[in-house]
Protein backbone atom coordinates (compact mmCIF):
# COMPACT_ATOMS: atom_id res chain seq x y z
CA UNK A 1 0.00 0.00 0.00
CA UNK A 2 0.97 3.66 -0.63
CA UNK A 3 0.57 6.89 1.25
CA UNK A 4 0.27 9.66 -1.74
CA UNK A 5 0.51 13.01 -0.33
CA UNK A 6 -3.03 14.05 -0.39
CA UNK A 7 -2.61 17.70 -0.56
CA UNK A 8 -3.36 19.58 -3.39
CA UNK A 9 -2.27 23.16 -4.20
CA UNK A 10 -2.44 25.85 -6.88
CA UNK A 11 -5.09 26.69 -9.40
CA UNK A 12 -4.30 23.89 -11.82
CA UNK A 13 -3.41 21.37 -10.02
CA UNK A 14 -6.56 21.10 -8.23
CA UNK A 15 -8.67 21.78 -11.29
CA UNK A 16 -7.02 19.01 -12.66
CA UNK A 17 -7.61 16.84 -9.78
CA UNK A 18 -11.19 17.88 -9.90
CA UNK A 19 -11.56 17.10 -13.89
CA UNK A 20 -9.57 13.75 -13.74
CA UNK A 21 -12.34 12.28 -11.43
CA UNK A 22 -10.12 12.31 -7.86
CA UNK A 23 -11.96 12.66 -4.64
CA UNK A 24 -11.67 16.29 -3.45
CA UNK A 25 -12.82 16.08 0.77
CA UNK A 26 -12.49 19.60 0.69
CA UNK A 27 -11.33 22.64 -1.19
CA UNK A 28 -9.62 25.86 0.87
CA UNK A 29 -9.98 28.95 -1.56
CA UNK A 30 -9.03 32.14 -0.30
CA UNK A 31 -11.09 34.67 1.42
CA UNK A 32 -12.47 38.00 -1.83
CA UNK A 33 -10.93 35.64 -4.69
CA UNK A 34 -13.12 36.01 -7.24
CA UNK A 35 -11.42 35.63 -10.43
CA UNK A 36 -12.07 33.43 -13.61
CA UNK A 37 -9.70 30.31 -12.80
CA UNK A 38 -10.86 30.27 -8.81
CA UNK A 39 -14.43 30.49 -10.15
CA UNK A 40 -14.18 27.71 -12.53
CA UNK A 41 -12.65 25.61 -9.18
CA UNK A 42 -15.27 26.43 -7.48
CA UNK A 43 -18.15 25.33 -10.16
CA UNK A 44 -16.13 21.96 -10.06
CA UNK A 45 -16.10 21.86 -6.72
CA UNK A 46 -20.15 22.11 -6.58
CA UNK A 47 -20.99 19.85 -8.91
CA UNK A 48 -18.90 17.61 -7.33
CA UNK A 49 -20.54 18.37 -4.24
CA UNK A 50 -17.14 18.88 -2.35
CA UNK A 51 -17.09 21.47 0.79
CA UNK A 52 -15.70 24.62 0.06
CA UNK A 53 -13.95 26.35 3.02
CA UNK A 54 -13.27 30.57 2.62
CA UNK A 55 -10.41 30.92 4.65
CA UNK A 56 -7.63 34.22 4.98
CA UNK A 57 -4.95 34.10 2.78
CA UNK A 58 -2.25 33.33 6.50
CA UNK A 59 -4.73 30.47 6.58
CA UNK A 60 -3.62 29.01 3.47
CA UNK A 61 -0.03 30.37 3.88
CA UNK A 62 -0.28 27.75 7.20
CA UNK A 63 -1.41 25.24 5.34
CA UNK A 64 0.61 25.11 2.34
CA UNK A 65 3.71 22.82 1.84
CA UNK A 66 4.87 23.95 -1.57
CA UNK A 67 3.96 27.98 -0.15
CA UNK A 68 2.92 28.35 -4.03
CA UNK A 69 -0.72 27.87 -3.41
CA UNK A 70 -2.20 30.70 -5.87
CA UNK A 71 -5.11 30.85 -3.51
CA UNK A 72 -6.68 27.06 -3.17
CA UNK A 73 -5.33 24.15 -1.37
CA UNK A 74 -7.51 20.42 -1.43
CA UNK A 75 -7.43 17.81 0.08
CA UNK A 76 -7.77 14.69 -1.72
CA UNK A 77 -8.89 11.09 -0.15
CA UNK A 78 -6.23 8.90 0.05
CA UNK A 79 -8.57 6.60 -0.95
CA UNK A 80 -11.49 6.02 -3.67
CA UNK A 81 -14.79 6.24 -2.48
CA UNK A 82 -17.38 3.45 -3.45
CA UNK A 83 -20.97 3.90 -3.43
CA UNK A 84 -24.00 2.42 -1.32
CA UNK A 85 -24.63 0.04 -3.78
CA UNK A 86 -21.76 -1.26 -4.27
CA UNK A 87 -21.56 -2.60 -0.53
CA UNK A 88 -25.16 -4.01 -1.54
CA UNK A 89 -23.79 -5.47 -4.37
CA UNK A 90 -20.53 -6.68 -2.19
CA UNK A 91 -23.33 -8.79 0.10
CA UNK A 92 -25.01 -10.41 -2.30
CA UNK A 93 -21.82 -11.22 -4.54
CA UNK A 94 -21.20 -13.39 -1.02
CA UNK A 95 -24.95 -14.39 -0.97
CA UNK A 96 -25.18 -12.85 2.60
CA UNK A 97 -27.75 -10.41 4.23
CA UNK A 98 -26.33 -7.22 4.08
CA UNK A 99 -24.51 -5.83 7.13
CA UNK A 100 -23.42 -2.19 7.10
CA UNK A 101 -21.81 0.16 9.54
CA UNK A 102 -22.68 3.73 9.36
CA UNK A 103 -20.20 5.83 11.32
CA UNK A 104 -22.47 9.13 12.39
CA UNK A 105 -19.43 11.96 12.92
CA UNK A 106 -16.49 9.75 13.70
CA UNK A 107 -14.02 12.74 13.60
CA UNK A 108 -10.65 11.08 14.64
CA UNK A 109 -8.77 9.47 11.70
CA UNK A 110 -6.96 7.03 14.15
CA UNK A 111 -11.05 5.72 15.19
CA UNK A 112 -12.55 5.46 11.83
CA UNK A 113 -8.82 3.25 10.37
CA UNK A 114 -9.82 1.04 13.47
CA UNK A 115 -13.83 0.73 12.61
CA UNK A 116 -13.00 0.06 9.17
CA UNK A 117 -10.61 -2.59 10.11
CA UNK A 118 -13.12 -3.70 12.66
CA UNK A 119 -15.62 -4.12 9.98
CA UNK A 120 -13.32 -6.10 7.64
CA UNK A 121 -12.89 -8.36 10.26
CA UNK A 122 -16.43 -8.87 11.75
CA UNK A 123 -17.62 -9.68 7.49
CA UNK A 124 -19.14 -6.51 7.12
CA UNK A 125 -20.17 -5.72 3.73
CA UNK A 126 -18.70 -1.60 3.60
CA UNK A 127 -18.94 1.39 5.92
CA UNK A 128 -20.57 4.49 5.63
CA UNK A 129 -19.86 8.32 6.48
CA UNK A 130 -21.23 11.36 6.25
CA UNK A 131 -19.71 14.19 3.97
CA UNK A 132 -20.19 16.57 6.88
CA UNK A 133 -18.31 16.94 10.00
CA UNK A 134 -16.48 13.22 10.31
CA UNK A 135 -12.90 12.51 8.97
CA UNK A 136 -12.40 11.53 5.32
CA UNK A 137 -10.18 8.61 4.20
CA UNK A 138 -7.09 10.28 4.72
CA UNK A 139 -3.84 8.45 5.09
CA UNK A 140 -3.46 8.19 8.70
CA UNK A 141 -7.11 6.33 8.19
CA UNK A 142 -5.75 4.29 5.21
CA UNK A 143 -2.57 3.38 7.87
CA UNK A 144 -4.84 2.85 11.01
CA UNK A 145 -6.80 0.40 8.88
CA UNK A 146 -4.21 -2.02 8.37
CA UNK A 147 -4.75 -2.68 4.97
CA UNK A 148 -8.42 -2.99 5.60
CA UNK A 149 -9.35 0.22 3.51
CA UNK A 150 -7.91 -1.46 0.24
CA UNK A 151 -10.71 -4.65 0.97
CA UNK A 152 -14.01 -3.06 2.56
CA UNK A 153 -15.95 -0.43 0.51
CA UNK A 154 -16.27 3.04 2.20
CA UNK A 155 -18.92 5.06 0.72
CA UNK A 156 -19.61 8.72 2.15
CA UNK A 157 -23.26 10.40 2.23
CA UNK A 158 -24.82 13.69 2.36
CA UNK A 159 -27.20 12.81 4.47
CA UNK A 160 -26.91 9.65 6.76
CA UNK A 161 -30.31 10.00 8.05
CA UNK A 162 -31.67 10.08 3.95
CA UNK A 163 -29.57 6.91 3.11
CA UNK A 164 -31.29 4.90 6.31
CA UNK A 165 -34.32 5.32 4.49
CA UNK A 166 -33.62 4.13 1.59
CA UNK A 167 -31.65 0.97 2.95
CA UNK A 168 -34.99 0.23 4.94
CA UNK A 169 -36.61 0.24 1.35
CA UNK A 170 -34.30 -2.21 1.04
CA UNK A 171 -34.82 -4.48 4.09
CA UNK A 172 -32.16 -3.25 6.38
CA UNK A 173 -32.57 -2.67 9.88
CA UNK A 174 -31.03 -0.51 11.88
CA UNK A 175 -29.52 -1.02 15.30
CA UNK A 176 -27.45 2.26 16.97
CA UNK A 177 -25.48 2.31 19.62
CA UNK A 178 -26.51 4.68 22.81
CA UNK A 179 -27.13 4.56 26.28
CA UNK A 180 -30.82 4.28 27.62
CA UNK A 181 -31.07 1.16 25.07
CA UNK A 182 -32.51 -2.84 25.31
CA UNK A 183 -29.52 -4.47 26.76
CA UNK A 184 -27.48 -5.39 23.05
CA UNK A 185 -27.74 -9.44 23.87
CA UNK A 186 -31.50 -9.07 23.98
CA UNK A 187 -32.26 -7.64 20.60
CA UNK A 188 -32.32 -9.81 17.21
CA UNK A 189 -29.54 -8.69 15.29
CA UNK A 190 -29.44 -11.52 12.92
CA UNK A 191 -31.09 -10.19 9.55
CA UNK A 192 -30.00 -7.57 6.97
CA UNK A 193 -28.45 -4.78 9.83
CA UNK A 194 -27.47 -1.43 9.55
CA UNK A 195 -25.20 -0.44 12.88
CA UNK A 196 -24.89 3.20 13.54
CA UNK A 197 -21.89 4.62 15.84
CA UNK A 198 -22.09 8.12 16.83
CA UNK A 199 -19.65 10.77 17.32
CA UNK A 200 -17.04 10.72 19.96
CA UNK A 201 -18.06 13.34 21.84
CA UNK A 202 -21.88 13.86 21.03
CA UNK A 203 -22.81 9.90 20.32
CA UNK A 204 -25.86 9.53 17.53
CA UNK A 205 -27.38 12.58 16.23
CA UNK A 206 -31.59 13.11 17.13
CA UNK A 207 -32.47 12.69 13.60
CA UNK A 208 -30.39 9.33 12.78
CA UNK A 209 -31.21 8.11 16.18
CA UNK A 210 -35.04 8.69 15.32
CA UNK A 211 -34.27 6.81 12.28
CA UNK A 212 -33.11 3.41 14.01
CA UNK A 213 -35.46 0.72 14.79
CA UNK A 214 -33.07 -1.01 17.76
CA UNK A 215 -31.06 1.13 20.28
CA UNK A 216 -28.31 -1.22 22.23
CA UNK A 217 -26.69 -0.23 25.05
CA UNK A 218 -23.25 -2.25 25.88
CA UNK A 219 -23.40 -3.26 29.72
CA UNK A 220 -21.75 -0.41 31.81
CA UNK A 221 -20.15 -1.92 35.03
CA UNK A 222 -17.53 1.24 35.66
CA UNK A 223 -17.57 4.62 36.84
CA UNK A 224 -16.94 6.65 33.33
CA UNK A 225 -19.40 7.63 30.51
CA UNK A 226 -18.56 5.79 27.50
CA UNK A 227 -16.23 3.36 25.94
CA UNK A 228 -13.81 4.47 23.04
CA UNK A 229 -15.89 4.82 19.92
CA UNK A 230 -13.75 2.07 18.07
CA UNK A 231 -14.04 -0.21 20.81
CA UNK A 232 -17.64 0.54 21.08
CA UNK A 233 -18.28 -0.41 17.22
CA UNK A 234 -15.92 -3.53 18.07
CA UNK A 235 -18.14 -5.04 20.98
CA UNK A 236 -21.34 -4.31 19.07
CA UNK A 237 -20.21 -5.58 15.89
CA UNK A 238 -19.13 -8.86 17.56
CA UNK A 239 -23.02 -9.32 19.00
CA UNK A 240 -23.44 -9.81 15.48
CA UNK A 241 -21.21 -11.97 14.78
CA UNK A 242 -22.56 -13.83 17.60
CA UNK A 243 -25.55 -13.83 16.79
CA UNK A 244 -25.15 -14.42 13.45
CA UNK A 245 -22.92 -17.50 13.53
CA UNK A 246 -25.54 -19.15 16.56
CA UNK B 1 -7.73 15.68 35.73
CA UNK B 2 -4.61 17.32 35.64
CA UNK B 3 -2.12 16.20 32.90
CA UNK B 4 1.46 17.72 34.48
CA UNK B 5 4.31 17.79 33.14
CA UNK B 6 6.42 14.69 33.11
CA UNK B 7 9.70 14.95 32.18
CA UNK B 8 12.44 16.00 35.47
CA UNK B 9 15.71 17.34 34.94
CA UNK B 10 18.64 17.94 36.40
CA UNK B 11 20.55 16.14 39.08
CA UNK B 12 18.68 17.51 42.48
CA UNK B 13 15.48 17.64 40.61
CA UNK B 14 15.64 13.55 40.19
CA UNK B 15 17.42 12.69 43.12
CA UNK B 16 14.29 14.36 44.94
CA UNK B 17 11.78 12.69 42.72
CA UNK B 18 13.33 9.50 43.77
CA UNK B 19 13.47 10.10 47.23
CA UNK B 20 9.89 11.61 47.89
CA UNK B 21 8.69 7.89 46.21
CA UNK B 22 7.49 9.71 43.15
CA UNK B 23 7.49 6.68 40.31
CA UNK B 24 9.92 7.16 37.45
CA UNK B 25 9.43 5.44 34.46
CA UNK B 26 12.55 6.15 33.10
CA UNK B 27 16.07 7.11 33.33
CA UNK B 28 18.31 8.55 30.61
CA UNK B 29 21.89 9.54 31.79
CA UNK B 30 24.41 10.42 29.95
CA UNK B 31 27.29 8.31 28.36
CA UNK B 32 30.36 8.53 31.04
CA UNK B 33 28.62 10.43 33.53
CA UNK B 34 30.24 8.71 36.45
CA UNK B 35 30.74 11.68 39.35
CA UNK B 36 29.17 11.19 42.79
CA UNK B 37 25.76 13.22 42.37
CA UNK B 38 24.80 10.54 39.00
CA UNK B 39 26.08 7.51 41.04
CA UNK B 40 23.70 8.27 43.70
CA UNK B 41 20.93 9.08 41.24
CA UNK B 42 21.81 5.51 39.66
CA UNK B 43 21.92 3.73 43.03
CA UNK B 44 18.04 4.73 43.91
CA UNK B 45 17.09 4.21 40.54
CA UNK B 46 18.73 0.23 40.86
CA UNK B 47 16.72 0.44 44.04
CA UNK B 48 13.46 1.04 42.74
CA UNK B 49 14.19 -1.42 39.66
CA UNK B 50 14.01 2.25 37.43
CA UNK B 51 15.57 1.52 33.76
CA UNK B 52 18.71 3.25 33.15
CA UNK B 53 19.30 4.33 29.66
CA UNK B 54 22.77 5.68 28.51
CA UNK B 55 22.87 7.97 25.86
CA UNK B 56 24.83 10.73 24.15
CA UNK B 57 24.45 14.20 25.59
CA UNK B 58 23.31 15.49 22.02
CA UNK B 59 20.30 12.98 22.80
CA UNK B 60 19.67 14.75 25.87
CA UNK B 61 19.80 17.73 24.09
CA UNK B 62 16.89 17.24 22.48
CA UNK B 63 14.82 15.84 25.19
CA UNK B 64 15.64 18.41 27.44
CA UNK B 65 12.55 20.86 27.80
CA UNK B 66 14.62 23.55 29.80
CA UNK B 67 18.77 22.91 28.38
CA UNK B 68 19.25 22.43 31.88
CA UNK B 69 19.75 18.60 31.96
CA UNK B 70 22.81 18.10 33.60
CA UNK B 71 23.26 14.98 32.16
CA UNK B 72 20.06 13.67 33.29
CA UNK B 73 16.54 13.28 32.92
CA UNK B 74 13.72 11.18 34.07
CA UNK B 75 10.25 10.59 33.02
CA UNK B 76 7.91 10.41 35.71
CA UNK B 77 4.09 8.31 35.65
CA UNK B 78 1.50 10.59 35.44
CA UNK B 79 -0.33 8.96 38.10
CA UNK B 80 0.62 6.39 40.63
CA UNK B 81 0.83 2.49 40.25
CA UNK B 82 -1.25 -0.04 42.16
CA UNK B 83 0.52 -3.20 43.17
CA UNK B 84 -1.17 -6.55 42.49
CA UNK B 85 -2.30 -7.65 45.61
CA UNK B 86 -4.43 -3.65 45.41
CA UNK B 87 -6.42 -5.15 42.33
CA UNK B 88 -6.99 -8.13 43.77
CA UNK B 89 -8.45 -6.30 47.16
CA UNK B 90 -10.70 -4.31 45.31
CA UNK B 91 -12.37 -8.15 43.65
CA UNK B 92 -13.12 -8.94 47.10
CA UNK B 93 -14.15 -5.47 48.27
CA UNK B 94 -16.91 -5.70 45.35
CA UNK B 95 -17.51 -9.55 46.62
CA UNK B 96 -16.36 -10.46 42.73
CA UNK B 97 -14.19 -13.07 41.45
CA UNK B 98 -11.26 -11.25 40.72
CA UNK B 99 -11.48 -9.85 36.51
CA UNK B 100 -7.53 -8.59 35.72
CA UNK B 101 -6.53 -7.46 32.56
CA UNK B 102 -2.56 -8.49 31.61
CA UNK B 103 -1.02 -6.48 29.02
CA UNK B 104 1.94 -7.79 27.11
CA UNK B 105 3.35 -5.11 26.04
CA UNK B 106 1.14 -2.87 24.47
CA UNK B 107 3.32 -0.14 23.39
CA UNK B 108 0.97 2.55 21.95
CA UNK B 109 -0.04 5.13 24.55
CA UNK B 110 -3.63 5.77 22.94
CA UNK B 111 -4.31 1.91 23.29
CA UNK B 112 -3.17 1.64 26.36
CA UNK B 113 -5.84 4.55 27.18
CA UNK B 114 -7.99 2.81 25.57
CA UNK B 115 -7.99 -0.35 27.04
CA UNK B 116 -7.95 0.75 30.81
CA UNK B 117 -11.21 3.00 29.45
CA UNK B 118 -12.58 -0.47 28.59
CA UNK B 119 -11.14 -2.17 31.59
CA UNK B 120 -13.37 -0.33 33.87
CA UNK B 121 -16.40 -0.39 32.27
CA UNK B 122 -15.91 -4.14 31.49
CA UNK B 123 -16.18 -4.07 35.34
CA UNK B 124 -12.40 -5.42 35.66
CA UNK B 125 -10.29 -4.73 38.84
CA UNK B 126 -7.18 -3.88 37.63
CA UNK B 127 -4.54 -3.48 35.02
CA UNK B 128 -1.29 -5.30 34.99
CA UNK B 129 1.90 -4.09 32.49
CA UNK B 130 5.25 -5.10 32.54
CA UNK B 131 7.67 -2.73 33.43
CA UNK B 132 10.12 -3.26 29.91
CA UNK B 133 9.32 -2.67 26.18
CA UNK B 134 5.87 -1.07 27.32
CA UNK B 135 4.01 2.03 27.80
CA UNK B 136 3.87 3.51 31.43
CA UNK B 137 1.09 6.09 32.65
CA UNK B 138 1.85 8.99 30.70
CA UNK B 139 0.07 11.59 30.37
CA UNK B 140 -1.33 10.58 27.07
CA UNK B 141 -2.75 7.43 28.23
CA UNK B 142 -4.29 9.39 31.18
CA UNK B 143 -5.86 11.76 28.51
CA UNK B 144 -7.28 8.62 26.01
CA UNK B 145 -8.32 6.67 29.54
CA UNK B 146 -11.25 9.30 29.52
CA UNK B 147 -10.90 9.54 33.40
CA UNK B 148 -10.83 5.48 33.94
CA UNK B 149 -7.32 5.66 34.90
CA UNK B 150 -8.77 7.79 38.47
CA UNK B 151 -10.88 4.53 39.43
CA UNK B 152 -9.25 1.40 37.72
CA UNK B 153 -5.65 0.28 39.60
CA UNK B 154 -3.06 -0.23 37.08
CA UNK B 155 -0.16 -2.51 38.09
CA UNK B 156 3.60 -2.55 36.93
CA UNK B 157 5.23 -6.03 37.24
CA UNK B 158 8.80 -7.00 36.28
CA UNK B 159 8.08 -10.63 34.72
CA UNK B 160 4.97 -11.04 33.66
CA UNK B 161 5.09 -14.55 33.38
CA UNK B 162 5.55 -15.08 37.29
CA UNK B 163 2.72 -12.94 38.24
CA UNK B 164 0.40 -15.07 36.20
CA UNK B 165 2.18 -18.28 38.00
CA UNK B 166 1.54 -16.31 41.26
CA UNK B 167 -1.69 -15.02 40.20
CA UNK B 168 -2.70 -18.79 39.57
CA UNK B 169 -1.89 -19.75 43.19
CA UNK B 170 -4.80 -16.74 44.38
CA UNK B 171 -6.65 -19.18 41.86
CA UNK B 172 -7.29 -17.26 38.66
CA UNK B 173 -7.13 -18.87 35.50
CA UNK B 174 -5.49 -17.54 32.37
CA UNK B 175 -6.79 -16.43 28.66
CA UNK B 176 -4.86 -14.85 25.80
CA UNK B 177 -6.27 -13.53 22.64
CA UNK B 178 -4.29 -15.42 20.30
CA UNK B 179 -4.72 -16.91 16.65
CA UNK B 180 -5.29 -20.46 16.01
CA UNK B 181 -7.27 -20.85 19.65
CA UNK B 182 -10.66 -22.18 20.35
CA UNK B 183 -13.51 -19.89 19.28
CA UNK B 184 -13.97 -17.51 22.29
CA UNK B 185 -17.60 -18.22 22.80
CA UNK B 186 -17.08 -22.09 23.39
CA UNK B 187 -14.95 -21.47 26.32
CA UNK B 188 -15.99 -21.14 29.84
CA UNK B 189 -14.92 -17.47 30.91
CA UNK B 190 -17.08 -17.20 34.31
CA UNK B 191 -14.67 -17.68 37.12
CA UNK B 192 -11.85 -15.78 38.66
CA UNK B 193 -10.20 -14.58 34.93
CA UNK B 194 -6.93 -13.03 33.81
CA UNK B 195 -7.43 -11.65 30.02
CA UNK B 196 -3.75 -11.40 28.43
CA UNK B 197 -3.58 -8.92 25.14
CA UNK B 198 -0.36 -9.28 23.11
CA UNK B 199 1.75 -6.29 21.86
CA UNK B 200 0.10 -4.76 19.01
CA UNK B 201 2.69 -5.95 16.14
CA UNK B 202 4.27 -9.07 17.96
CA UNK B 203 0.92 -10.39 19.77
CA UNK B 204 1.46 -12.25 23.15
CA UNK B 205 5.11 -13.52 23.80
CA UNK B 206 5.61 -16.98 24.18
CA UNK B 207 6.98 -17.37 27.54
CA UNK B 208 3.84 -15.29 28.59
CA UNK B 209 1.56 -18.03 26.80
CA UNK B 210 2.71 -20.70 27.81
CA UNK B 211 1.52 -19.79 31.16
CA UNK B 212 -2.26 -19.46 30.15
CA UNK B 213 -5.07 -22.17 30.27
CA UNK B 214 -7.00 -20.93 27.45
CA UNK B 215 -6.35 -19.50 24.00
CA UNK B 216 -9.28 -17.39 22.67
CA UNK B 217 -9.63 -16.71 19.12
CA UNK B 218 -12.15 -14.24 18.20
CA UNK B 219 -13.75 -14.82 14.74
CA UNK B 220 -12.12 -13.35 11.58
CA UNK B 221 -14.19 -12.99 8.58
CA UNK B 222 -11.95 -10.76 7.01
CA UNK B 223 -9.32 -10.52 4.57
CA UNK B 224 -6.64 -9.11 6.91
CA UNK B 225 -4.92 -10.15 10.07
CA UNK B 226 -5.72 -9.02 13.14
CA UNK B 227 -8.19 -6.15 15.01
CA UNK B 228 -6.57 -3.35 16.32
CA UNK B 229 -5.19 -4.22 19.77
CA UNK B 230 -7.60 -2.40 21.81
CA UNK B 231 -10.69 -3.18 19.82
CA UNK B 232 -9.66 -6.99 20.15
CA UNK B 233 -9.30 -6.34 24.08
CA UNK B 234 -12.57 -4.77 24.57
CA UNK B 235 -14.10 -8.00 22.03
CA UNK B 236 -12.88 -10.27 24.14
CA UNK B 237 -13.64 -8.17 27.65
CA UNK B 238 -17.02 -8.35 26.65
CA UNK B 239 -17.27 -12.02 25.88
CA UNK B 240 -16.29 -12.37 29.62
CA UNK B 241 -18.76 -9.62 30.56
CA UNK B 242 -21.87 -11.24 28.42
CA UNK B 243 -20.44 -14.57 30.04
CA UNK B 244 -20.59 -13.38 33.71
CA UNK B 245 -24.07 -12.06 33.12
CA UNK B 246 -25.49 -15.58 31.70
Amino acid sequence: MRYEELTIEGRNAVLEAFRSGKTIDKLFVQDGCKDGPIQSITREARKHDTIISYVPRERLDQMSETGKHQGVIAYAAAYEYASVDDILEAAREKGEPPFIFLLDGIEDPHNLGAIIRTANLAGAHGVIIPKHRASGLTATVARTSAGALNYTPVAKVTNLANTIEDLKKQGLWFVCADMGGELMYRLNLKGPIGLVIGNEGSGVGKLVREKCDMIASIPMKGDIDSLNASVAAGVLAYEIVRQRLG
